[in-house]
């Protein structure tokens, strides 16, 4: 499991949301509260939106907390819109290629959950790519595949359905090659000017998502960066939101009916 | 492009290939002669073996001259039977999944040369790979894909014709879908008892090969170590050679006909 | 704070002490009990005594559970006498240069603690340092000097008391000039032959410190790597142990009285 | 030996310098031309200043053409004064520490050049720096001895004077202790609005200097980015330049002569 947290909103640097807050991101890569894993130091990652039409990508191995590189761009980077990332991995190898976000063009995903029994069906998810996406598979992650299928789905036409129907096909090859729990799912994803969040499992338990709407923007995390409970909404199993200029609608994202 | 060296005999230390030699692998990753890139700086690995049956394997992405710890290991691991690499991407990430040399079980592998348009006929190599050896899938080299397909297609029974058909089939595939050259192959595989190399192009131009037969052992090597230049022997191309209790034996490896 | 663990036997693969126990260093890496930071995971560390005179060394900054090459050697390579280490900064940047153990010639030094104050005593310390032992010096921590003012006290010589004298000194210079706890002392230090450990602080809370004999062997540790209690010995407050041939010897280290 | 470049100017797309020209400075790390070291892939660095006060700092250890992060921030950050650096080690650690550029406050300093015998004059270089510079050491280059030591003789007043007496000084420690070249100097340094840059030699051999204005600022160099010879004008040995708002004004650095 991993941590992430990403904003749409007024310019901020970036270390308003990974470094200064109670709870910050880099506080959960040492101490995440709602999670099965506290310590999340598997490498870390940050997709900024800034002047250029692709967004700009910085991400490594190390612990979110030990990087100085990392210490120093959150502080002289400032950007309206952007999506960062602590990961815990679940097996797959700690390298720079499987750390979050992915982008692709000015698309951008970053994830938290897994496919139940992954060994199992890796292959069959990579043949849902086709080639002239899989040329950019650099990783081995199932995050990285559920990315690229959703690409393939037409994410960047239907930013819902394709993501949808990409989580949905995964977790029906879980049920058929895998092992439970098939979905575990919570991601956010973006072309820099819609930001997208989703929550999900094929059980019980899904893992954690909430927002919250500021004067000035919105922010979408896994876990609170503060106590202030009150604030942060919980996005329901099954669903997802979309923030666009500061508005924030929730639809349905999966259910056990198959997506549109 | 890329330089490696290996040795089966008596123990040595590793630095004594990898660092000793007037035209030592470190040599090569800043200076290589024979080579279309003269810098090998975008990763190295060395795999040995030791007391236990399985080799032990080190790599990473920093240039092998600027690697405290390699230096260290160099210093202190002394084997009987191992495998060094100085890697020059020819387009996949600098990661140290991409670095070779790869290990399977008691298996190792290791490359220097190309796949043509190995980007447009990645997936297909990728669907040679059977399931249970594609999780063991790290990295996006076309290396790493030849040494699973060279697995699949029995290497560890038929450790010549298995590696042959691989190339044979990668080059078919660059052949029909790919672009020129299709398939330049330098590589050394071993399991620990009997070194293998080989030598083959699908042009005029095959990555060197050399070895060299001493009082106690035998070392394969990209290109020569030193200036004794009458000490090293060539492999022709289309042929490879076996290292076995000193004893080296060529055979043909692969020609334009199909291997057995 | 750190964790430390050595070991002087019978040869052992380093895995032994680093991976397999219960409450390994690795799983001490993420989950630290007796010790202000549950997280120790701003690098780590191994020195070896094999084949060669002098120590090996294996050291870098990421997390111990994390380093792919760490669980490679780990597993392959095997010593009679051996200390490694997992690193919390308690200040000083995470760099490869700041972490343990510490080698000089035949020498090795690993360190759980901190010189109060030390930023406003670092000067005075290296000032401590003579010309040829200073060029040694790679990094910026309290340890490395500790270590090098120990060996300009004749550390080969009187291996007790010049690190007696070197933690006393250290301690002073605090008291003059630094700030309060002045000195938290927890630290191996070897030869090769002869495995020492001292325990001290200038408060009521010296970091902890375990050592257990085996029939093979006898480990010192930080926290125990199992939950055999009975078996831990501690070392009380301000004395030291020597380990030589399999015997333990518990002698004074250091009390408020000036070392000879 | 290292190769480096500054701008000053309108605001710039890193890459402008870092990437894209023909001879661009990730260029230089593989093949400069005026330099005893053809390969500059001992770490890298970049120092931009931005909105913030303080200047962004990125370094780290990897040839600068391999580091993915690198080539991300030098497409999306846009600055209009920055400096950057491509180091080839002359016998201190490849670590992050010993990277060029190093920053205080507002200022930045960065170097290609060399203390004769170093290592017998780096602890009374060290003792030139006051502890409240001292606690800021990171690394052991004799680099960042002359910036902290330019900072004790009051850059941030003197910008031109307190230099020149660093390296008089050092120059004159290496003369009395140290051995020949006693000090090879071409240095930048900034505090954001005005940018310095010297060229010096204690022989014969100073390393290159060249600056080349353009329409809307001046970029110095260690060499040409580029074949238009004609552009580029060199510092004379024993000068400096000052760059403000588009102007570049030439002085006198050090000669044989004591600086005021």
């Amino acid at each position: 499991m991993c941590r992430w947290a990403a904003w749409s909103g007024s310019p901020k640097y970036l270390e308003e949301i990974i470094c200064d807050p109670e709870h910050s991101l880099i506080d959960q890569s040492r101490n995440a509260l709602s999670c099965k894993t506290a310590v999340n130091a598997d490498g870390f990652g940050v997709a900024w939106y800034g002047e250029r039409e692709i967004p700009a990508l910085y991400k490594d191995v190390r612990p979110a907390w030990s990087d100085p590189n990392l210490l120093q761009i959150a502080r002289h980077v400032r950007s309206g819109h952007f999506l960062a990332h602590v990961r815990a991995s679940t097996g797959t190898a700690t390298t720079r290629d499987n750390c979050h976000p992915f982008t692709h063009g000015r698309w951008t995903f970053m994830h938290n959950g897994q496919i139940g029994g992954y060994d199992k069906v890796r292959r069959r998810l990579d043949n849902m790519i086709p080639d002239d996406l899989f040329r950019d598979r650099m990783g081995g992650t199932d995050s990285e595949s559920l990315f690229l299928i959703a690409l393939a789905y037409g994410l960047k036409q239907h930013p819902r359905a394709a993501m949808a129907r990409a989580a949905f096909e995964a977790e029906a090859l879980s049920k058929h090659t895998g092992s439970t729990p098939h979905m575990r799912f919570a991601a956010a994803w973006s072309d820099g000017e819609t930001l997208y969040a989703a929550r999900y499992a094929s059980d019980a338990f899904p893992p954690t998502l909430y927002y919250r709407e500021y004067a000035d923007g919105v922010m979408i995390v896994s876990e609170p960066l503060d106590q202030a409970r009150d604030c942060w909404m919980e996005v329901p199993k099954g669903h997802m939101i979309e923030v666009r200029a500061g508005t924030v609608r929730q639809t349905a994202f999966l259910s056990d009916e198959v997506p549109a």
